[in-house]
């Protein structure tokens, strides 16, 4: 199933987009995809209504915004240098346990609004990643189960100001969560639909230029692994995201480095979950 | 005005403390503290309606189990190294501008819950800190309007675990957010009734021995400079939290470190805003 919020950000309504290419407005049966969703048992209800036809649905309009599939999580946890080669490009050595930041959730944004650069910006970078949507309360999991506790997945961008980041001492929050700095979509892809989560392909352009381009069997820390490494430190909970890091290729570690100007497209995609397609703007 | 929420972790009611020592019942009238609540001027009629006499209520029963003072928020920043002598105990330098980091809110715990001592922690510490709840959007704000957002104060111990905090590679946040590390309350005071926030001492106490002995005058930042720089880098939203800092005193900065044991007591209070009582218990 592919899951899909649309309507004015911040007041989206939940809708399924079926393998017809439809959109269909879930609205009058669900109220939200949200922690509650998640935690009892929505995803099932969803898939029993998809199955019987979408009884009682509208047609969702295909000119509407489309917003991040699921609504505001609780907590988003970001994985640092997953990627070896990115790792070696950012050149602060090789992790030998996952490195583990949270952007504010205030961040969230939709997969195709603008990003806006925010005051005092110099260096606004882009991040690709796949995205994991928690759907189940998940503390102390072993590795073995740890994919049971997946509702699905997502493209994701992990926009940061490198300057926010790293120049203002303290921890890398500053720098990662900028509103609109986590955008997610355009869908989420329930977990059934993705046979290997480490065999996705996945990359960023930047005004159609590709700056990134890899793929997720190049972490170094697997998603199953990741989600047994966070479940040791907090408690999941149902509809938090994970950003399971984000490959080699980042404007900071070019050589001059290529940071995002107002008027930039960028576009981020993992194979199979649908590509997010954003303008830079200037700050408001 | 004190407000308190009260009844099962997870399904509090909120209420107030009125100044005759009574807890008034307000889940009549309002649905939770949170971010709803204060984004759409709930502090304002809830003051109406205990100027009322609190129509309708009923008397909380006193044996209650009171939860934090407010919803667990969409986000929980906390300041680092805020108080001179606590950045010295460290060792490791003194911020020229505020050290930022985040706890995950599934750690939101009551005021007189267990702490509970996460699998495989040693290094397990306090740190009392002013807590602040935000009233309404903040971005961009001015120092010379920061207050001005403010909905109120709460104790807060920003409990941490140093192992996992510094000795496991990358961010803070792993030591920072295991469930029940970040208890507040007993009761939100709001601003109204707070005359200066950098006025007030805070303690806490181990066993019945000070460990920590301060006031919020010793903050490097103000609570009025944390806001307005917090604001630069993120949307602070209605009912967000920000824990100040804490001062000297914690098990890590002492030779040899006083870490907390299983069965240990911890109280912890701000001049005014009621004490944070806790026993620290085994791994569950």
């Amino acid at each position: 199933m592919k899951l899909i919020r649309f309507g004015e950000a911040g007041r989206e309504e939940p809708g399924v987009l079926l393998p017809d290419g439809r959109m269909m407005d879930a609205s009058g049966e669900f109220s939200d995809f949200d922690e509650g969703f998640f935690g009892s048992g929505g995803l099932e209800s969803l898939a029993e209504w998809v199955a019987d036809g979408c009884p009682g649905a509208t047609e969702v309009d295909p000119m509407s915004r489309l917003g991040p599939p699921i609504d505001r999580p609780s907590k988003l946890v970001c994985v640092g240098k997953n990627y070896l080669e990115h790792a070696k490009e950012l050149g602060e050595g090789i992790p030998s346990e996952p490195t583990l930041f949270m952007k504010a959730t205030s961040a969230w944004s939709g997969p195709y609004d603008d990003v806006i650069t925010p005051r005092g910006s110099t260096k606004l970078d882009y991040e690709v990643e796949l995205a994991v949507v928690i759907g189940q309360t998940a503390s102390y999991v072993d590795e073995a189960d740890a994919l049971s506790y997946i509702a699905g997945f997502s493209s994701f961008c992990d926009y940061s100001e490198r300057a926010f980041q790293k120049e203002m001492g303290g921890q890398w929050m500053k720098g990662k969560s900028a509103d609109t700095f986590a955008p997610m979509g355009p869908w989420l892809v329930t977990a059934d639909e993705v046979a290997d989560p480490q065999g996705l392909r996945l990359w960023c352009k930047v005004n159609d230029e590709y700056r990134q381009n890899s793929w997720t069997g190049d972490m170094m820390f697997s998603v199953r692994q990741i989600i047994s490494y966070i479940s040791r430190f907090m408690t999941l909970l149902p509809g938090d995201v994970i950003a399971t890091g984000t490959p080699s290729g980042v404007a900071m570690g070019m050589n001059p480095p290529k940071y995002l100007q107002c008027g930039d497209f960028v576009e981020c995609g993992v194979e199979g979950l649908g590509k997010i397609r954003q303008r830079v703007v200037a700050p408001h």
